[in-house]
């Protein structure tokens, strides 16, 4: 394994970080060297997760700074600490997928609002990548810096890539999209604790969600066009997976086809013949597409699922390294979700 | 109890027929006589729901027709067989509350098409009241037949009926919608066995559903217009609850007010200040509405929660009881809900 | 209203508390005056709980001290503060049920061991009564002063005490118990944060419980003897719910007889012919009891089900409340659980 | 993949089923070339599991026998089925790995009392190895029949073998086991609808289990002595999982010893400092084992986690088939569990 690509994942012990273990700990060309962690640095993985004991990785230890040197980073940190740590790993010649918000929008003014910040590093967000293969994988190959999209952004650009790649006229977008609960990260809170959250639906973020802006933005940029979205995220009682429902009002009506001949070549995008389930894409990097028009009320409604710790997180940050560094796009993202 | 009016429930054993059973057992003008059940005739409630043993109700045999004379009837039946039912229940000068979708939608018409049967009892479809007491209270009182609606017809159109009250224009209507997999009846199925369903998260019913023709015609009734709805039901891993989000683009901006104004004297719809959650009704007769306007989409939001098998179903079936027999509006539908 | 017993709950916005608002609510003979809470002081309940603003309750301030004047205080407060406020009520003439362990073993050299601090009220561990109805309901009856019973020996010596009570011969106990995570309280944890815990199942305190002598005083007290309880509590995916089995080896054959007469008059304990469920005593205040004597292992096995917060803790609490004070026992507990 | 292992499975659409098919879609020395469903005979698997969509396994037609030759087929199927099978497929040539209970207990007259049939081939009784590699590895070499364990089997055992390998004297064994639904295979009923199951806890076969005559069999034969085991299995709200306790009154105290002196080779059965969580191995091949020895009332306690449908159904019986067929044991099964 002397050749294989030597990997920090800084964040180890949040869920992306624990994904991003599971999923490199059988990348048979990348080599997990440093994982970092402020909260549990000193202890060892299978310390906290007993089932690494067969790994090599239960060897590396969790540490504040990584402890060897390394080729890229992950990095599954706060916002504000992955805006600052970029730069100085760019520098230092090191290669970055950032799974935070930081590098996401090209339009570093609409930080303050969304992220509560002043975004200070305002010349690097173009030279970001955005990291949704299907979409921007020319750019991604040989990017320095990409940043992993996030979840509802995910399944929502997959779900109107193909009209806005076509051209397809329409004004409005509604995204109304259905969470498990690891979407709001691994931070107990009182609404997620298991006796609240069982038997619980709610929307949360009604007024105001950071990934708001970031769909606008690769909208705005695939289209050229200032479509605002309504978004609407909501939180159900699972641990993992996300369905999207997007709705747009269009004479288009030849939807379907303009989905299959959109994702034909792609392997983690699927179109399919019913309404996904969440259950098929858990643990996967798969998205699942079923377009419906509607023609009661001329409306396109496109209803997607994915994992939001895979293709909405993780499996899509290996799936860029992959590509980033002219590994086979599909290794280590292979595997299958357990059914039931 | 001599006085008591004397009930008899038809399909006693399914979701809504038990969840009569809980309310009615300890509702102090109510005496349930009779309870019909095929697939357990020959037993006694307690039999099947062992902690009925403490209540009279342990005693009502379980049998295939009425064993007592009753007042009023609940038909927890499927819609042919309340059909058929119907008619012959209301010439013995029985009073009738309907929980299948028999005699929900006044436009008979629709029948073939969305229950896949031609409706025999047309001449019936304008004697049925439909039971939201909220919009329909005064038509409720002294009704013989009572449509109780369906569970997301409730929450969409309570959703709807400020704005339909007030005239507010506008020409089209979304309605996203997720339900716990009660709503789905007590019958087993592939997809709703406990492995399957466990963080799983779906839509169905994408292309037609019978809950859409019932929302436009109470629409229509309400603003004379025809308006089509768009309507996505999702399931998601809860036995009870249903949280509604009801899209409408409208200039209108005061939208908050205007719920206040049409709820200020109602006990079952509260506006809230957040978006509810489902958590806090299951088991009650409670609709938590909460009205935002989003200036970025010029969009009204409406998210809404019920018990799809309270509000949605029994709780207002018993509501509707009390105000079809002049009983106080709540009795026996006052229980809070279980936290946590 | 004016006569109502006017009751004060200390530490309202735990499980617990929330529990007795809600069944304290109809309650016809009881007006809670005060609802004290560190956490939410300022505000009022149905701040907290939207549903409870149809209620008398919405109205009363969740404050630092109590706001009125009481004659009955629920202490649902850490076993710390408990063991302090005990007394001071008591002076003051109130009456007391303490849901903590505070004066639950009457034996109180064993607070340090298994409570961390050294009982500085142990002239009063007599004068508590233990609060199990079915067997000390005669204490209970104008005592001032009942600790309320864990949830797991509450079930676990109802399993017991018709051997007990009958003088039956054995050596061992094991008590092998499942409960809902609603019995580690409120307060968030990583492994009960939402995520986590679904699909996941685990035994805790394996080595040493506090309500391990807690069983072992109540064994003792009924016996005479001194027999060692092994006890093994496990958390499962459930908000709520108790399922307990209580292993005896023994020789005695009889026991379903033994059960039937032991708890032939008690509106609150039922013998029943099938293992139980927990979801069909959940939100009540019922027991539900199997007891199988297996002859292969001349073993006697005893299967019961309990809400961990219902019986095993604040509709018993209110049970306690009512032997207390002279009201009907089952006044404000008879409600029936939600089935599905 | 000319040199492959050409395997059938029978039964192809059930639960172990499915997993074989996930684990073996992925296994480098394996090729699935028949998969065998009267169920959905003349369906694709990919029609069912739309995420085999990138897999060879998606043109694998689901039939009603298999569809091209094969070298060794695994048996997912009712006892008897499995049963009159396995003598045709061994005459043939095949190799047979018995997820069914056909072939599990060595003395056969118990099958009418157990299985409810009389067993017509007790000649293959001896002729089958017991699949537990741990324990009966040397056998499993080179067999040609491998009766794969029941769950709670595979669990209890391992669970109970340090002590029979080490002849500790001891006369009694309690076996307490909670599973998930999934154990209960993919037939509907109306106890594990989603409604029903939710937030529910109950024991089940509670005065006879097929496992308990499989447990004593292996028992008797590792230790030469008839003892019984009282056996308790429960079932929870999980999908799959499943966590053993195993109570064993006895002097001897250095059981820790015992536990990592056994299987401090093993790579699939790991003693744990912690009493383990389900979560930690579902999806996974490992038993994570917590041996305690309670002085205070003389008896071994040893806890212990498997993944229901994996080490203790098709990753075991994939472990078997490695063995059997000289392939690395742990190809193709080292994958780690979703975290969360």
């Amino acid at each position: 394994m002397e050749q294989a690509l030597r990997v920090c994942i800084y964040g180890a012990t949040g869920y992306t970080g624990i994904e991003l273990l599971r999923i490199l700990a059988h990348h048979h060309y990348v080599r997990i060297v440093s994982a970092v962690s402020r909260t549990y640095a000193g202890k060892h993985i299978s310390d906290l997760l007993p089932y690494f004991s067969n790994s090599y990785l239960s060897k590396v230890p969790l540490s504040e700074e990584p402890q060897e040197d390394f080729d890229l980073a992950f990095l599954c940190l706060p916002h504000e600490t992955s805006l600052e740590l970029t730069p100085t790993l760019l520098e230092k010649g090191k290669s970055v997928i950032d799974l935070s918000g930081a590098y996401r929008i090209s339009r570093g003014e609409l930080y303050p609002e969304f992220y509560g910040f002043e975004h200070t590093h305002k010349e690097l967000l173009n030279f970001a990548v955005y990291g949704l293969p299907e979409i921007f994988r020319n750019s991604i190959k040989g990017a320095r810096l990409v940043a992993n999209p996030g979840c509802y952004p995910t399944v929502a650009l997959l779900s109107l890539y193909p009209f806005l790649r076509e051209g397809v006229d329409f004004d409005s977008i509604i995204v109304d999209a259905i969470s498990g609960v690891s979407g709001a990260g691994r931070k107990t809170t009182q609404h997620f604790h298991y006796p609240e959250m069982e038997q619980n639906i709610m929307a949360y973020s009604v007024q105001k969600h950071r990934h708001t802006p970031e769909m606008e933005d690769v909208i705005k940029r695939l289209s050229r066009r200032d479509i605002k979205v309504r978004f609407t995220p909501k939180v159900v009682p699972a641990s993992r997976g996300m369905l999207s429902t997007v709705y747009i009002p269009t004479q288009e009506k030849r939807i379907r086809d303009l989905f299959y001949e959109t994702y034909k070549e792609e392997k983690f995008v699927k179109v399919v013949q019913e309404p996904p389930m969440t259950k098929h894409v858990i643990g996967t990097n798969m998205c699942l597409i079923y377009p419906y028009y509607d023609e009661r009320t001329d409306t396109a409604v496109v209803i997607s699922a994915i994992d939001n710790l895979g293709k909405g997180a993780s499996s899509q940050a290996v799936q860029n390294m992959n590509i980033m560094m002219g590994i086979d796009e599909s290794a280590g993202i292979e595997n299958l979700p357990l059914f039931p």
